[in-house]
């Protein structure tokens, strides 16, 4: 146990445990990189990428898990290119319930991308939430 | 011109003019951050964070514009939570035009979630594509 992170979490549990159930991408310092549960793949490779500390989601996580977290997942990416010949890669996070996080652990998912993937990967809905006001303008606003 | 963005490139374009016809959230040394082109937004707030240096995507951009860059997606979530009153945000970035990448310079979306939203954020459809061996230990294989 190091002291950042939280009993309850099943991602946390993984990493403290080095869990030999789990397919290990890489093991750094402060990220590491592993398979999702069989089933939950999107494509042959999707990756997860954690911060070891403990962190719900963006909104929370340190500037250093951050650099970590996302620079190894610059590295899986290159690695997708390399060892897969993925000819693209998203990545996408989603933060708080409401967005559609499963686990309550910062997690950057992945994902590789060929061109016969035949995956739209834009979202296709328009969010039907109503701002009383200009959102961006709000937004700017915090930032005075 | 800073000899770091391309003269192709709308978003080096809007960032090096300053553009007055863009709806600018943010402007930091190393990121900015502005309302996507009205009809594209994906839900109110729906806000693109850039780094001012020019990176094709996630594969190639430096670290310290991936920090910036992430930082400041952070502090754009904090405020759709402070200002907005989200309860989730969403980070969707796209590398390579067989991922959906738009305009071939790092851009994450940041969009913010709430409970009314009616939209299912997660990708329904899985890849197609088929990769000859076991992709996890291909891209673990890659860290030796």
């Amino acid at each position: 146990m190091t002291g950042t992170e939280s009993d309850d979490c099943v991602f946390c549990r993984v990493i403290a445990t080095d869990d030999p159930d789990t397919v290990w991408i890489e093991r750094e310092p402060a990220a590491v990189a592993f398979r999702p549960l069989p089933g939950s793949e999107l494509a042959p490779g999707h990756t997860l990428v954690v911060p070891r500390e403990h962190a719900a989601g963006l909104l929370d996580v340190s500037p250093d898990a951050l650099r970590a977290t996302t620079l190894l997942a610059q590295q899986v990416g290159r690695a997708m290119r390399a060892a897969l010949g993925a000819t693209g890669v998203v990545v996408l996070s989603a933060t708080g319930a409401d967005a559609g996080q499963s686990v309550a652990h910062l997690h950057l998912h992945v994902v590789p991308c060929w061109p016969d993937d035949g995956v739209l990967r834009w979202p296709e809905r328009r969010s039907a939430h109503v701002v009383d006001g200009d959102a961006a303008v709000m937004l700017a606003e915090m930032f005075e």
